[in-house]
């Protein structure tokens, strides 16, 4: 069964709205899964197809791709297959970004998401291909997605290629580690904040609605995570967020805590959050989407370090 | 200046048979020192900026964009933007796969190219970053070039995946170096000949001919390259070709010499090169395209060594 089979099954059904967040997301991993399955073609090296599913499963919280059918579903093209396809992208060039990040030459993380990670697993070696594999994965599944329209491809990789490289993408962010002369803000916003901004970009482009407003919420979101990622960083747990913790002072890197204190912290999520809600765009589903996002901020402040790391 | 004004700068001029490469060389040189202008642009790390740089500069033989580019010119397209885009793209993959097949999780090369391997002159960290950024400006080379229709650029995409990612391309053939069971065609085919094929099948989507024939050509190539570069491993010094030899015998990696002695493997280099010629479908620039091939040929049975490796 194809991808547009998957999806049109999917979408042909009746949703209650409690069962909508579990149904996408069911269908998220399928497609994930899917797209991976063509990596795994008969032919193939197996050790490092099966590095790459690794990477890939089972997941985190699948924070980018949801935030990118979030956004869709708020604009009324949430199973648009555009909005699908880029979900899927977006996902797999993130866990590429976690696979390098985790090798030893930088963070040396053994766990990621509660199993070893994927240099621990297969070898530094397979690690290194798996992410690389990701990488061109990412691209490959949204050039061969027929279902859409020529340009509507073209804007989407256009997307996940400012995302993922130099000079703002996810690489770029993590060069920034590398640097004695760090530019803080530069630093976030390219390790973490591109791909919530690809999120968003890619649903406006899916949904065909002016990006820039979404982008705007993009980067609340992303600085807002980082904050997030850095408050877990110095008071969770490795059991609890999957992950080894206190690895940005081991490492000597920028970290909000450090910065402003666990309580300046919180509250700069918190304006952060309240920020990217003001900064929502009008839109059919825009009352949800700031219910969402309020919920969600809930978690982040008091129960978030219970829930699977991303 | 952009891209198409370069292009339509050179092309305006009128060439002697013999300048047309040294020109055309030229050119391809621009042409990548501008992709890389982009991912070095201002607010990103300086660091991996210059890391990338000299993973592309100063360049080898540039045997695959150069191959595209003769292909393109046998079929009266040397100068089409979509070529010229292709074998930019496809000698940045060739790169980044150079950058991170040197790291120390696989060959730990300390040279490439007479100069010290990326992650010797800027370390691993930043090697890996490199070859990552490099994967995804290809991809991004080809999706900016809005002098191309949409469907071509998709098209070269498509080809530039197949032969970066899994199953078969740049990433698998590596992958199999990782296995204790490998199909030696596959490995090769993969490692060294997917990027061949990308040359000549961009070249035919330039062209807008008939792409199959032309695979088969790359094919061809590609055995040969390899069986060459066996050869070189065996038989030459790091001093004529610019990295450490006998690192297929020190790392238990398959080589045609160690399979069919010397003289074995410089017999079946010719047949294969033989094949490839016989191979090469009807065109405007056959003959050319012939004469330049038994040329190439002949250097690799004879002052292949003292030529600057690839």
């Amino acid at each position: 069964m194809c991808l547009y089979c998957i999806t049109q099954n999917v979408t042909s059904k009746h949703y209650t709205s409690s069962e909508t967040p579990v149904n996408s997301a069911a269908l998220l991993e399928r497609l994930l899964s899917r797209a991976l399955r063509s990596a795994a073609a008969e032919g193939g090296p197996p050790s490092l197809a099966a590095a790459i599913r690794h990477a890939v499963f089972p997941g985190g919280a699948r924070m980018r791709p949801r935030l990118c059918l979030a956004v869709a579903r708020a604009c009324a093209a949430e199973y648009a297959p555009a909005a699908m396809v880029a979900a899927v992208a977006i996902e797999l060039l993130h866990c590429a970004s976690l696979v390098h990040d985790d090798l030893p030459c930088f963070d040396n993380a053994s766990t990621r998401r509660g199993r070893p990670a994927v240099h621990r697993a297969y070898g530094e070696n397979l690690a290194l291909l798996a992410g690389d594999a990701l990488i061109v994965l990412a691209f490959q599944t949204v050039v061969l997605d027929e279902r859409l329209e020529a340009e509507q491809r073209l804007k989407l990789l256009q997307v996940l290629a400012a995302a993922a490289g130099m000079p703002h993408g996810i690489a770029a962010g993590q060069g920034w580690e590398c640097e004695s002369d760090v530019v803080l803000a530069d630093y976030q916003k390219s390790k973490t904040g591109s791909l919530f901004v690809a999120a968003t970009a890619a649903a406006a482009i899916a949904a065909q609605v002016e990006c820039a407003p979404w982008r705007k919420v993009g980067e609340y979101i992303g600085e807002a995570y980082q904050v997030a990622d850095d408050i877990c960083d110095v008071s969770s747990s490795p059991q609890l967020i999957g992950k080894p913790t206190g690895r940005d002072a081991a490492l000597g890197r920028p970290n909000a805590v450090a910065q402003l204190g666990m309580d300046g912290a919180q509250r700069h999520l918190q304006q952060l959050v309240d920020a990217c809600i003001a900064a929502i765009p009008c839109c059919p589903g825009r009352d949800e989407l700031r219910a969402q996002f309020e919920f969600a901020t809930q978690q982040l402040l008091t129960s978030r370090l219970a829930r699977p790391a991303a």
